[in-house]
């Protein structure tokens, strides 16, 4: 098989680096065009070292010119910015934008959150979703899912589509670091988060609570009410998610972990750990997995389910490359790996 | 004023060595016997290294003859053990348990999630409760509070005692390794910890979670529901906690701010950070300060505050301190800060 | 072609698991038995959750019976623990150990730094040493080298072996916790590792340091002196090494980053930094890279040069990984990434 | 006593917040002016919030006028500032700079390290070295040292003094991030830190070499000679410089052992550890301690010392307050603690 050329726009940053490590890993395709707007000239020995058999490769800019030519194009782009660019592409190239800009389907919503503009709307890349994994294939342009939402998604999906919850959880995602980006702000150095755990964007105001909402309207009747808060803490990488919902009926730790198993079974990277194991963010670091557990605290009367992501692989790259895969028609594992990096 | 002699039992471990600290900043104290088990007959120098004026200390058994002759005796043992030891010391020593064997009142729950027989109830060392402050004055035996009953009753005290919201609540509470002590276990491994995030004690078994129901329980009439999920993060010090209840009426975030500023007064330790701004366990590492802020996100109808403690300080060294300042009719604040050491 | 089974005995410890990686990524290889001491009989899923293929694997325990039949076996056991297990299997199986049991020439210094008896010598698993990859080439027992000598020899090696110093070294390596392996010890503890940085093994008593010495033996004619300390830093895997030593004339920068790029031009896995670019250990996360870098000081009449891997990749399992292609006359990078995990 | 009033300029920064940390802390003192450049107009409250009881205090402009009417004025401001605001100051208020300004008596050394015209040379604020204490008695300008160099120089100071090795040193010290201040850079991102270590400056070219090269002089007959390399490791706080020198003859040991504990017997700050227990910089976090341990690398020929000092403590603002005690007349420890925080 003639191997697929993928470009990669935005390859200096945090998601643009995690891509090519995927791509690198890729049987398929080979990396194109790599880009980026104000480190365009440098090479990524330079930006990226950890991407050794790319060192030499120099930044273009990110033009219509520099990323024609390519049977795949990957945006990780600033908000806003890659409507622009997905404009100018011819419609059969396959556009991943790794940005959340064609994420929302309702414009208010978008812009209430984003600000600015609504660009439009894209098969949302979540081929975990009902449905939604044959929206993906043949598609040619395909929104990849925020982290946050990624895993909370994946982590509440089976008891909200099973009905044994009332559809008003509560969400608090422990995230690492890399899903700030690489822009240089004072409270993300590393003096300031090594030894720290904080909150932010508290009380609904994360731009990811819409499109949490969002995913889990798609599995339920009615109106679905999400309590999301972020935490920053010390680690590079990883999104730890707790998330818990009033239970509707009598229903034991046995049962709600059953129905976990059933709706994961044949889901190539959601594994429903061994009862009594709990997620942990290292056993998933740098692979496409989600490990996912569930129990119940009847004195609370709450359904509790943890699930772990690394955020830059299947909370980003990862879902980048599997949805590549749906889209060009390859086998959807392609390339990817259910192997964290621990320790 | 003649200093008062303070022993302090289990020296070599993380709580008694941060009692030590703080009782080395305490200008009304002097550091009597200095006691531990398997650690008996080495030096401070050699196993708190970081305590300097005591290096040439060495470890005496723990035994009421190395603990007797003292004014007052602080006791870092493991769960089980202070009960006995306490029923030793004379009734007018003030004796202060840092563990876990007199904080709760009913003997059943003790038993349901500590085992074995319930040592008795002490006063509860939280002078910011209704009325304990009171309780406390000139007290001979007090339980210190633990590490995430003090976060999480102080971050939600407001809100309960108000009725703002309806009590029942989802905790979800961040913290640093020093907390699980330092006797070495696997999972425990800094291997482990860093660049890991992970839940534990899942769906209402964690023991601390009847300790949070009885302490919210002192602040309003009829049944307190808590849903408490702890979660270990990569650092030694701090809890973050991430407290949220349905809300009762339509309260605004500003309203809501009003309630707990208002609270929070007159207390010494614990501040109200300015509208916006949220907390972060760096803000109170080696302090006695509990840092709180919260709002409301009225789309999914919940008040959400966020505190943030330092589990060894506040969260069980400092209150120790704290209370014995009562308990001996000094000044509460004495030989404590509210001054953080950050970055 | 048909895949070469492969046994890996201890498979729970932090070794074993990243050989068992390593192995999931290698396109002719199959997992054969796994195999542990006290955690026989437990699954890979409790103890190595990061490895969901095998998930459902059993441990059994290290015996002759378990490890017949393969290939290959890795041994990842305890150190004095591998010749006996190893004298037990048919010469024409390729057995490499990850311990240090048959790493030294010398029985003298093994029983100096290790103590007991010495087991022997086995071909030395340094393909970047000279002559050293035709002498791995269809061997049947190898010695994965220590992951300081790992990274101290490659970065001395082009220095000491084109004469532009005297071979007196001083070596700092800082290094990750993983290499301390999985036993629980208290001054391992997360607690104790995060926020801190120590020194071990000071004044020339690390067992590593004889190794490194047998090393830089083997590039220069007379005797080699070697100052090394080894730093315990708060990072779960990596260690960066500052290695320098009396130049013996007037070399510029210029010249020793010239001896050093050619030095490496032909080795796929040794990577010379474009210059002015210091290494870094995350660059070299999970992959079996070393990143080089090379100055002069002038003023102090010194070469410097530093260098960074993976303590548990190319500092162990990738240098199996890397052997085993040899011994089996596959293409030496099969399987291997020169890829690393950042950030 | 009527309290000293101290101004700190530079009071948003690492160095000035851990100024202030210590003046809160001081009996003697009260804070007056806080001073800032880009961060004036903001509250300490919103820049520093662990200073607790400083939250309400506004950040002024740093002007003479903001400065003037205090006993002592610190200065925490980027290199090369500091001259022109000292000239504008009275003579007889006190004037402790933080930064490097006024440390190196070589004018033609500052401008080859610094760049720019050098601002003069002012009292050296380490009060360990030799004939130090008295010079800075009463003084009304001071230095204060870097700090790379008051670990090195302190580790390394009495095995040049004695003589019993040649003054040709290797230092690799490892230092977290909070050194390279609060300004915020791509590479002291958290994601670039956390799991990181990495060196820099090498070869000579760091700032802090010829302040080295400077203080050891004072000790010694003849050159002085020093290898320098910082290492940039995952951690806020602390420096452990790993420092070495070849022997003169045959010292012991124990002898070397001999040579440190006498030199540093009555200084109040510096610990040298007891026999074989190496230094770690957890145990001198946020204190005025240097801790010490020295043995000697027979094989090697080698001194080897090593020492732990908390970098924005002892090395830099609890120096400040070391020195401002001296220039007042007070108690050269008053205000500072020996005992660190940890774990």
């Amino acid at each position: 098989m003639t191997k697929k050329r993928v470009a990669v726009a935005g390859a200096s940053g945090y998601a643009g680096g995690e891509v090519l490590r995927h791509l690198l890993a890729h049987p398929d395709v080979e990396v194109g065009a790599v880009t980026g707007a104000s480190n365009a000239g440098q090479s990524l020995g330079a930006l990226q070292p950890h991407l050794v058999p790319l060192a030499d490769r120099v930044l273009a800019e990110t033009t219509v010119d520099t990323l024609s030519g390519h049977d795949v194009v990957v945006l990780g782009l600033p908000h806003g910015q890659s409507g622009a660019v997905a404009a100018q592409l011819p419609d059969d190239v396959v556009v991943i934008d790794c940005g959340a800009d064609f994420r929302l389907a309702d414009a208010a919503l978008w812009e209430q959150f984003y600000g600015g503009e609504h660009a439009g709307t894209w098969p949302y890349g979540l081929p975990e979703l009902p449905g939604q994994r044959e929206v993906l294939g043949g598609a040619t342009r395909i929104a990849v899912p925020g982290c946050y939402p990624t895993v909370s998604t994946l982590t509440l999906a089976p008891a909200i589509a099973s009905g044994v919850v009332d559809p008003e959880v509560v969400v608090v995602a422990a995230s690492g670091t890399s899903g700030a980006g690489k822009a240089a702000k004072p409270h993300l150095l590393g003096s300031e988060i090594m030894g720290n755990a904080s909150a932010y964007g508290v009380g609904g105001v994360h731009r990811h609570t819409p499109e949490i909402i969002q995913n889990l309207s798609t599995l339920v009747d009615g109106t679905v009410s999400v309590s999301f808060t972020p935490l920053l803490v010390p680690m590079a990488r990883g999104i730890l998610a707790t998330c818990s919902a009033p239970l509707r009926g009598g229903i034991s730790a046995e049962d709600a972990y059953e129905v976990y198993s059933k709706a994961y079974d044949d889901e190539p990277f959601v594994h429903v750990l061994p009862p009594g194991q709990w997620p942990q963010t290292q056993s998933v670091t740098g692979s496409n997995s989600v490990h996912v557990q569930v129990t119940v605290d009847e004195a609370a009367g709450r359904l509790v389910a943890v699930g772990a992501v690394d955020n830059l692989a299947k909370g980003t790259a990862g879902a980048a490359v599997q949805c590549m895969n749906l889209a060009l028609g390859l086998e959807e594992t392609t390339g990817l790996t259910t192997v964290g990096l621990a320790p």
